[in-house]
């Protein structure tokens, strides 16, 4: 195990009991304070660390790369740089932030600059996303929505077993969390309805999602091996995939979702580096019928991160409606980016490539409205006595994620997102 | 008109009675000669002007921009600036290549700098494309898939005559003209074989498209109408949209093309304005059932664009397998872009929009070998005694596109792109 993720690290910096971001995390992001331009950070405690503010002061000399990186307002150019200067940059870092260590601890005028409080700042988009790529993963989600969307008794589709099925979404409406989203409009017909009518989205749902950012580029023609992918994955955020369930139904065959999802999608600003999941690795499930060479692999390749989303209604009452885990996935990352590459297609640095909503065995850990409610007919019932089918206006969707062991919490922070009316 | 279209508009350059680029053209590229870095250029009979030279001295100071855009290595800064600027200098290279003006003319020195033998440089992506969606806007070549693919007493989908159906696409692997692809490998499936297998493509596919190119940005929520849509449409290239149809007949449930599609799409370097196709525009198709509020337009929409596609083999001999033209489009872009925004999906500079496959009702207007061919049953037969049902490792397909009237001949110059065996 990388000494980074020593259970036994502590920090100078104060870190609660709950806090998803101990020194084991190390999560980096583009922060903006009241003082000076977007720049990279790295989350510990209830605090931010500013890489540019220690970089010049010579904190990050002794690892060869030119630390205008740290300036910039996109992680792009930094994770670009490849894990072996990014693990260096880490592995700093976390020395930095060492309780024994006194070069930032001790030095009063460096500490007052490079620590920023979280409260005090504003996340930004952590990368430029080139390229956007959402999975369809999990075989409990493809069940529930076959069987709602198509045949009960064919629910999986033939080709799900044998490739992890996938498609490209739209990149440019990605957003940070705390954007706010209006509630999409667009065309829906029922099989009852003659003609199809125009108007706001009744059935706005939340997909429960985490998203793998790559950090290395290929060349169109190249592939990659399912035994290469973890060196070409910088790291995750949670993903909130929103989705219109009544445009999707009316505009999906035969090419895929399009203005159902391209309204936004909302995702959780620190990125959690692969290394600091490696103590949380999981056998995934058995893939049976056998798949193709080109899909084995060996190793742990899940990961057991605890997911959960909360619903918060306008007046403030919350209610946990999902509860469920990315170690269900029964594709796991490393196969996607081997199926997406095999074809000769070519990867950029800052592309997302979301899992599909993450669904576990029990209809508590279901990833979606669509699933938990089973297409509205279950309605969740709020503690304010309300209830919800799908997503109403003022309506906030709060996704967390963590993974535990050993007393150490590794988490991902919050993906929030609010809906408002449709302009 | 606008007067750069005037059909007695002569330039001093010459220009081949056949060319694509007349003085009532000048269509925007990106273009590197053997001495300097990527710049832009205009095409001009046989010439590239170079803007980046004639900036240099002085010939766009009447019009107020920043002109380091153009010496940029794609055309996104300099259409960002928005049509009042783009139209002032495409009208000022008008004036500046008539025949009757001596500034560039009478200017050996300039003269000799500015002008740059296509022959002698090479042409690059004109843009950086940050998204791409393909849509499925020809209601023959709709047609025809759905025969094929799906049922063919039910050919056309419920939802195909109510919205332009669209997907996103895999921007990454977009490239210029003249960029070889590998014949890309995957996962296949026939209906008489009881599991998938993995290999080459067995049936590559060209698609004969159309693109254009947003020139202005929208902010996530907002929405583009209709009438609004020409002024956000910079301009088109010819786009092939290769398809991997045995790759595509598997995976494509429920989600839509994804492998089929993304190792690779080819383009033509030169960006036609929607202003220099102004003279060709057409009546577009009756729309029945009438479409909903938000889709309805008025005027013309259509462009009568001549189209065709050659194949040609290895040993050189070369058969147009294609005749096919624009104006049969269904949807026109105006209620593409309109449809695409309707939910508040945010639109950038540079962002790409293929028409979907341009065929037309007879099979020799056909934009696929799909169709051509019938899935195969049907073989092209070529002047060498070979036959193709689909495409052949080492052939070369040749995609071109002009409109014609009054003796003038605005083209898009060629699409060409050569399939190389798999890597």
């Amino acid at each position: 195990m990388p000494k980074t993720n020593d259970p036994s690290l502590k920090s100078w910096v104060p870190v609660p009991a709950d806090s998803d971001f101990p020194i084991q995390n190390l999560p980096f992001g583009i922060f903006k304070s009241n003082s000076g331009n977007p720049r990279l950070g790295v989350a510990i405690g209830e605090y931010i660390l500013d890489l540019s503010a220690l970089a010049k002061e010579g904190m990050f000399d002794q690892i060869p790369f030119d630390k205008n990186v740290f300036s910039l307002s996109t992680l792009n150019s930094f994770i670009a740089l490849g894990k072996h200067t990014t693990n260096a940059v880490r592995e700093r870092i976390s020395e930095l932030l060492n309780i024994n260590n006194q070069e930032v601890q001790g030095n009063e005028s460096l500490k007052s600059k490079a620590l920023v409080k979280q409260s005090d700042a504003q996340m930004l988009m952590p990368v430029s996303v080139p390229n956007y790529t959402d999975f369809y993963s999990s075989r409990e989600h493809a069940t529930n929505v076959g069987m709602m969307f198509r045949d009960p008794a064919n629910a999986l589709l033939p080709n799900w077993l044998h490739l992890p099925v996938g498609y490209h979404g739209r990149a440019s409406s990605i957003v940070v969390s705390g954007t706010p989203i209006h509630r999409p409009k667009g065309q829906t017909k029922t099989d009852a309805e003659a003609m199809p009518s125009f108007g706001p989205s009744k059935s706005l749902d939340f997909e429960l999602e985490l998203a793998f950012i790559t950090g290395r580029a290929t060349a169109l023609g190249e592939s990659i091996t399912t035994a290469q992918a973890e060196d070409y994955i910088f790291g995750l955020v949670l993903f909130n995939d929103w989705s219109a369930r009544d445009l999707q139904r009316w505009e999906y065959v035969p090419l895929g979702p399009f203005l159902a999802k391209n309204f936004g999608s909302s995702i959780s600003p620190w990125v959690v580096t692969l290394e600091a999941l490696e103590p949380f690795r999981a056998e995934g499930p058995v893939q049976e019928p056998e798949v193709l060479p080109y899909l084995k692999y060996s190793g742990k390749k899940n990961y057991e991160i605890n997911l959960e989303v909360a619903i918060q209604t306008p007046n403030g009452v919350s209610k946990t409606v999902s509860h469920s885990n990315f170690k269900y996935m029964y594709w796991n990352m490393c196969q996607q980016l081997a199926h997406h590459t095999v074809n000769g297609c070519n990867i950029s640095v800052g592309d997302m490539y979301a899992s599909g909503t993450i669904s576990g065995p029990t209809s508590d850990s279901y990833g979606s409205m669509l699933e938990i409610t089973w297409g509205g007919k279950d309605p969740v019932q709020m503690p304010d006595g309300t209830e919800r089918k799908f997503i109403n206006d003022n309506d906030t969707v709060v996704m967390k994620g963590y993974a535990e062991r050993d007393g150490v919490r590794v988490g991902f922070g919050e993906c929030v997102g609010k809906i408002l009316p449709s302009k």
